[in-house]
C-alpha cells in the first residue's frame, strides 16, 4: 500500500508517495522559465503538483496516464494544498497496487460473493438454479463481477461496488418477501441477482471507472440481456415463459421509460424489484454523501437529487 | 348481513335484497308510460333496476340516498344485467349493516390496531412513545382510525384499508431496517403511523367512500401537519427538532412536487419512508387488479398506471 | 375471395358472407325471449349482428373466435348499420383466406422482398453483406418478415406492412445519402434493414394483429438485439466495433428515451436512421388517413398527433 | 451607518470601512510567506480582501462570521477590484447597525404596517376581523412581521420585503376587485395577508438572507398553515367552513402541484390571489432587474425566468 | 325572437319553435318501420328530437344544417327530453334571427366599442393613438370585432365575447396601473386592445362558433401580427421601435411556448398583459362554471383546469 | 487576409496580426505597475493578450471593439497561450476584411444562389414562380440572403450558412419526393426556400453573429410572416388558399409548441419540411463537431444535444 494519501497531505508536510499522473501541461514563468503543471491522483482524490525546476528534463521521464513516483513538499496556493514536486519519475504498472488507486468497497468480495451464492443456492426453481449455475461456473464473468464497480458516481462507485449492491437486494429481497404472500421468490432473487450484470462491460475499471465505448452505446441493461439470452440458451430445457419473466426484469428495472428501460415494470416481480433496486441504491448513495465533512448539518446541495439533506438528528439528552 | 349481493346476482334470478340507490331517474316508454331507471349499489358493485309496473306509486316512497328493500327478476339486456323491480321500498338505516354497503378489509380491525399499538410501543424514543398514546388515548381518533379507507380507488380502497395499509407498512419497515445502519427505527416507524392520518378526515365512509370538502380543498397531508402540530402541543418538552423531523415526513412522503408534496423527502428516513409508502401501496393495488377475472393472462390496461399487468407465471411442470 | 366486405354492406341489402366472430353476448327482450349480439369482422371492419331468431339453437353452433358464414339482411340502428342475422354457422378455418380477415400491402411481398435482397446484395462491406446473406438464408425469418405488419394501428398497420416500410425506408436512405458527404452508406443500409426485424415476433398475426406476450414483455428493440446477437455469433470474424455499430442503430431508432429507446443516437448513422425510420412511417400514416373519407377538408382529430390534417390543396386553375 | 459601501469603491481609493467576514482562507507566497484571502461583505454587495503583511498576527484577532474594521487600500487584480488591507481588528456586533449589512426596503415598516391594517380593518367580516386583530395583537409575529424578506433571491429579497409585498397585494386586490362582480373581497383580503406569513420563520435575517431547517424541511406554506390554524382555535366561534376557505387559499397559493402547493386553487378567489400574488412578486423582480446597470438594452440573463428582459422604450420626440 | 329555448323545455310540453338541425340519421323500427334521429340546436343548448310518423316524406323537406320549423311534444327517454316530431319543415335563413342560434354576450356592443374606443383615445402617445384610429376607421373590422366570439368554449365563447373579453381587459389595465410605478400605460393598453383580434378571421361565427382553415393553420396570433403589420405601415412616421414594441406584446401574450407563443415576455408591459389577460379569461370562464346548476357544491370536473370548483361560501349568519 | 490567425498560433511564436478587441481591462501588478489584459478574437477564435509595457500609453489608442493590430510574442501560461503584446495600435474598419473576422461557407454564394434559382425556377406552379421570382428580384434582401449565416451557434453558423442550409434542404426535397406519391412539389420547395429567410433580420453579422433586438423579441419566424405577406400582397392574383398553405409551413417548421412553432404541421408537406429541415440541421451540425479534434473518439458532450457523438467507425482492414 501507498505510503501517503492525497487525503492525508497537509500544509508544509514532505510528500513521497506513487500517484497517477491524469494531466500533464507545460506552462512558462514570467522571468522565462519553464514548469510543468500536473494533476496527480489516487483512490482518496487529485492533487495538483508543480515542477518549477529541472522541468524540462523531468518532464522528459513520464506522460499523461502515467504512474509515477513523486517527492516534494505540500504548499498552500490559493488555499489549495499543491505539491512543489522535487523529483519525479515512472513507476511500471506491475509495481504498484490497483487498490492504491480506485477506491474498493469496505467488504471482502470473496465474502460477498460466497454469501450470494448461498442465497441463490437455496431457490426451488431448478432451471434458475442451473441458471444461476451457469454463471456461478463463469470464472470470466464471475472475477469481473466481484470487482465490477456498480457506477461512476450515483451508487457505489467503487471496485466490488457491484457486487455489494447485488448482495444487498437479494438481502432485502428475502426481508420483504416475509410481507407479502404470492410472490415467485425465486424469480425475484434472479431478477436482483441479474438485474446489473451489464455493468460489468459498461465500465472499465483499471485505472479509474471510465464508461467503455459498448457502455456508451449499448448500456448496461441491454448487454446484460445479450448475456442472460445466451446463457439461458446452453441450458436444456429452460421453459421459454421462464426465460421471458426473467428477462422482462432486466428489461424494466430502471422503471420509467426516461430512465432507459424500454418497458415499464409489468409483473408483480418487475415492480418489486425497481423499488428495491431503487432504493437500496438511494440509501448507500445518500449515507455516503452524509458521510462527507461539510461544516454544516447539510450536505452540499446534490444536483441529481435536486436537494441537499439534513444530517441533523434528534439523539437522546445526556442526562436520560 | 344482506341475503344476496350484486356480484351474486345471475340471469333469471329472484332477488330480494336491500341496496342503496344511487341514481334515480323517470323515463316514459313510447307507449306513453312512466318507468323508473334506478341504480342499486352495495359493497359487491352497481346494478340497474327498472320499475316498469306502478312506477309512480312506488317512486313517491323513496328518494335518492335512501337504502331499499327491492324484490324483482334478475334479467339480461343487451348483454347485462338488470333487476325488473316488483316492489321497492325504503329501509330505515338503521336496519341495514354499513359493511353490507361498503367493502371492509379481511383482516379483523381491533387485532390490527393491537397488533400496532404493541410495534409502536416498543419504541425507544420516550417523545415519540409519549406522541403515540397520545394518539391511542383520542377514541375518536382511534375510532375514525379503525374504519377509514386508504383511498377512493387507488389502494387499499375499503373499511379498514388506512388501517391495514398503515400496518403493513410498519411491518415492513421493521424487515426492511434490518438490513441497513445507522436509521432512526422510531423516527421511521412513527412517520408510518402518521404519514396518511389526515384521511380519516379527507374521505366521509358512511355509505361510500366520497371525498369531504376540506378533503378536496386541503388534502389529508396538510390535515394531518395540523392534526400532529396539536397533538405535540400537548406534550410537555416535546423537541422542537423532533417535532420538524416527524413532521418533515408526513410532508414530503409523496415523493415528489408534482404527487402533491410540497417539499421533497431531505432526510435518509423520509426517503424510505416515501419508497416503502409506495411500494406498499402498488403491492396491494396490483395483487387486487390480478385478482379480479378477466379472461385473459393480462389485467385490463390501468389508466393510472399507463399498463396492463401480467398474471402468466412459470408454475412448476407436474410430474417434476 | 368473399362475397362481401364490411365496408361494402348497404341498408336493407341482403348479406350472405364470412365474417370472424369477436365477440357473442346473450340478451332477452322485454317479451322475455333470448336473442344474440355479435361483433362480425373482416379485414374492411368490424359490423353488429344481431340474431333475434332461433338464437339459443343457432347459439350452440358457433364461438367466439370462430369463422362464421352469415346470411341476413342489413338494416339500420339508431343510425348505425347492423346485420339481422337470419342463418348462421362455423366454417372451418382451412376454408377461409386468411387475406380476407387480416388487410395487407397493396404491394406482392416477393417482389418486395427481392427488390431488398437487391439493394443489400449491393453493400461494398463483407461482414455486413454475410450478415444479410445469414438473414435471407434464413426461411422460418424471412417467411415471418414478408408476412409481418409494422404495427397494430400506427404505422404500415396490415400483412407485408414491415416490410413496405422496411424497403421503403432503404430507398429513401440511398436518396437522402446522395446529398451528404462523409456517411457509412453500408451501416445505414445494415440499420434499415434490422431496425424493426422484432416486430416479426412482437406481434401475432394470425387472425388480427395482437402483440404476443413477450412483444408486450420485452418489445421488438430488445428482440432484435437478441436475434442480431445470435446471426453475428454466427459469422466468423465478425467484427466486434462493426456489431456495435450495428446494435447502437436498433437500440437508438426510436430517438429518445420516453419512445422507448434506452440510449439516444450517438452516431451519425444512428441519427439520421431514427430520422428517416420516423419520417417514412409518418408519411404512410398521414397519407392513409387522409385517404379516408370523411365529408370534410380536415381529417378527424388523431389522439397521438395532437391534431387533425389538412387534405385542402391549391389545384391549378381549369382555365390555365 | 458606514461609512463607505462595497458597491462604492473605486480603484485606488482608500478604505476605512465595516464589513462582515464571510471567508476566510490562507495562502503561502512562492517566497513562503504566508498571507490571508478574506471575503468581506455589507448589503450593497461583497468584495475580496488580501493581507500581505503581519497576516499572521492580523489574522489571530477575527474570525469567519465576525464584523471587522478593515483598513487598507484598493487596487485592480485581474480586472477586479479587491482591497490590500493594511489593518483589520473585530468589532462587537452591538456596535454594527443591521441594515449596513442586509438591504432593506426603500419605504418604512411601521408606515406599511399601518396601511395594512387600516386596509384589513374595513372587512366587514367580522370573523375575518376577529383573526385580522388576533395577528396584530401577537408582537413577537408582528415583530417579524415588519422585519422579514420575501425571499433570498427571487422577489423583494430585502429587509421590510415580506411587508412591502403583501401590503402591495393587498392593494392590488383592492384595485382588481374593482372590475369584477361577486367576489369574497375580505376573504382575498385575508388570504393577501396570510399567503406569505410563513417566511418569518423559513428565512433567518440576522446577518444575511438563510433558510432555516425548518424553512428547508417544513416550507413557509406549511407552517403558516399551522400559525393560522393555532390563531383560529384562539378565536371564539370562528366557522369551520371559513377556517376552510382561508387555509385553502394558503395551501394553493403557488398555483401548481409542481411550484409546491399540494393542491391546485379551487375557488375563486384562490385563483385570483394565486394571479396577483405572482403578478406583485414578478413586477417587484423585472423593475429590480431592469434598474440594475448593465452597459446593454437588455438584462443579463436570469436563469430562473430563462429569459433576459428588454430594457429599451419608446421615448416621445425631443421636439414634440 | 324564438317562442321557447331548448334550455326552458320540459317534459310533456308542447312544442313549436325553430332550430338549427345539426344531425339528421335514419332508423328503422323493429317493425321495418323508418323513423328519423336529429339534433336540434338553439342558443340554450341541443336537444334531440324522433320523427316516428311520415319520416320519410318529412325528411325530405329539409337538410341538416337547415333551420326547421318544429312541431311536437316533449317525453323523456333515458332519463332525458327529447321531442317526439309531429311536424318539420324548412325556414329560409333569412327569416330567422342569428341570435337566437348563438348566445351573445350580456352587454350591448355599441356601448361597449363605444367605451373602448373613449378609454383609447386618452392615449398620450399619439403614434399609437393614430393606430387606434386606423382600425376605428375600419368598418369592416369593427363590424367583426363588435360580433366575434373570444372563444370556442374555453371564455367569453359568444357573440360580443372578443370585445366584452377586451374591454374588461383594458379597464382592469387602467386599474393594475395605478398600484404601480414606470409603466408604459399607452403601450399596455393597445397591447391589451389588438392581443386577440385575430380572432376575427379565426372563428366563423354565423351559425355556430367554428375554427377557420386558417384560424386551424395560422392562429389569432399570426393573423393578427399580420393585421397590425399592415396597419402600422400604412401610418406616416410610426417609429420601427414601438411597432417592435407593439408587436412583442401580440407575440408574446401566451405567456409560454408550448400555449403557442414564440417568444416569452420580455418586457415588463408583456409580462402583465400576458397575467392580466389570463385572469381576465379565468375569472369569466370560472363564474360561469359556478353559474351552471349541477345540484352539488362543487361544479362538474372542468378538463382543461384539472380540477373542479368549489361554490360554497361563508355567508353572514342570517340574526347577525 | 490576415497573416495569422489565432487557431494557428504557437508557442514562443512571433505575432504580427490584425485583431477584434471584444474585451480590455486594466490590472496592477504586485510591484504597483499597470498593464492591459485583453480578449482578442478573429474568425478562428479568440486568444488572451497582455500588455505589460507602456501600458497607459498604449491602451490609450484604442478601445473595445476596435479592430487593431498587434505585435507580440506567443508564450505559455497556466497550459493557455497568451501573447504578450509589445505594440498596438487601431486600425480603421476599412482597411480589414470583414471575412478575417467572421467564418464563413466554404461554398461560393453567388454559386450557391445560381443553383438555389435555378431550382426554384423549375416549379410548375405559376403563383410559386411568381412569388420566388419576387424575391430575387429584391436585391436588398437577396444581398443579406446570401451573407446571413443560420444561427450563432447550433448549426450552419457562419458567413453564407443560411444560403447553404436552404439550398442543401431543396436538394434534400428533391430527392426525397423521389420515394414517394402524391405529395405538392412545388409547395415543398417553397416552404423550403422560405422557411428561415426571417433570420436575415434576426441577426446581425457585421463583426461578430448576434440577435438583433427584433430578432430577440420577435424571432425569425414571425419576421418571415411579415416578409412574406408583403411579398404574397404585391403578386395579382395569388391565390388565397395557396397563401395560407405556404404561410402554414413556416408558422410550423419547428415542429412542436415548445420549439416556437405556434402550430403543429398539419399538411403532408408542412410534416416533410419539418423533418427535413430539422435533419439537414442536425447532419452539419454533427459533422462539425466530429471535425474538431478532442483526442478521442468521442466529441465533447453537447449540452444541447444531451449527449456526446461517437466518431468510430468500422474501416476495411488494409490487407482486405
Amino acid at each position: 500500500m501507498k505510503a501517503l494519501f492525497v487525503s492525508d497531505i497537509r500544509e508544509n508536510q514532505a510528500v513521497d508517495s506513487v500517484f497517477l499522473v491524469t494531466s500533464k501541461n507545460p506552462g512558462v514563468t514570467k522571468g522565462g522559465n519553464s514548469y510543468l503543471i500536473l494533476r496527480l491522483l489516487d483512490r482518496s482524490g487529485e492533487i495538483e503538483g508543480r515542477v518549477w525546476e529541472r522541468a524540462e528534463e523531468l518532464g522528459r521521464a513520464f506522460e499523461k496516464n502515467d504512474f509515477v513516483r513523486v517527492r516534494g513538499q505540500a504548499t498552500l496556493y490559493q488555499g489549495k494544498i499543491q505539491i512543489r514536486v522535487q523529483d519525479i519519475h515512472r513507476i511500471d504498472e506491475k509495481d504498484i497496487s490497483t487498490e492504491d488507486f480506485l477506491p474498493k468497497s469496505r467488504f471482502d468480495p470473496e465474502a460477498m460473493a460466497e454469501e450470494l451464492m448461498t442465497i441463490l443456492r437455496r431457490m426451488k426453481n431448478p432451471h434458475l438454479g442451473a441458471l444461476a449455475e451457469a454463471f456461478f461456473a463463469d470464472e470470466a464473468f464471475m472475477d469481473l463481477f466481484k470487482r465490477a464497480p456498480a457506477g461512476k458516481s450515483v451508487h457505489h462507485p467503487y471496485l466490488g461496488g457491484l457486487l455489494e449492491h447485488t448482495l444487498s437486494l437479494l438481502k432485502l429481497i428475502l426481508k420483504v418477501v416475509e410481507n407479502y404472500e404470492g410472490m415467485d421468490v425465486d424469480l425475484l432473487l434472479m431478477g436482483g441477482f441479474l438485474h446489473d450484470i451489464g455493468k460489468v462491460y459498461e465500465f472499465s475499471f483499471d485505472r479509474a471507472v471510465e464508461y467503455t465505448d459498448q457502455g456508451q452505446l449499448l448500456g448496461h441493461l441491454v448487454m446484460e440481456i445479450e448475456i442472460v439470452s445466451e446463457k439461458i440458451k446452453s441450458i436444456p430445457d429452460f421453459p421459454e415463459e421462464l426465460a421471458m419473466l426473467v428477462k422482462h426484469m432486466l428489461v424494466s428495472h430502471h422503471g420509467a421509460l426516461e430512465f432507459g428501460s424500454p418497458k415499464l415494470p409489468q409483473t408483480l416481480e418487475a415492480v418489486i424489484l425497481h423499488y428495491l433496486d431503487d432504493l437500496d441504491g438511494k440509501i448507500q448513495s445518500i449515507q455516503s454523501l452524509m458521510e462527507k465533512e461539510s461544516g454544516s448539518r447539510w450536505t452540499p446541495f446534490h444536483r441529481a437529487y435536486g436537494r441537499g439533506f439534513f444530517r441533523g438528528r434528534w439523539e437522546r439528552e445526556t442526562d436520560d
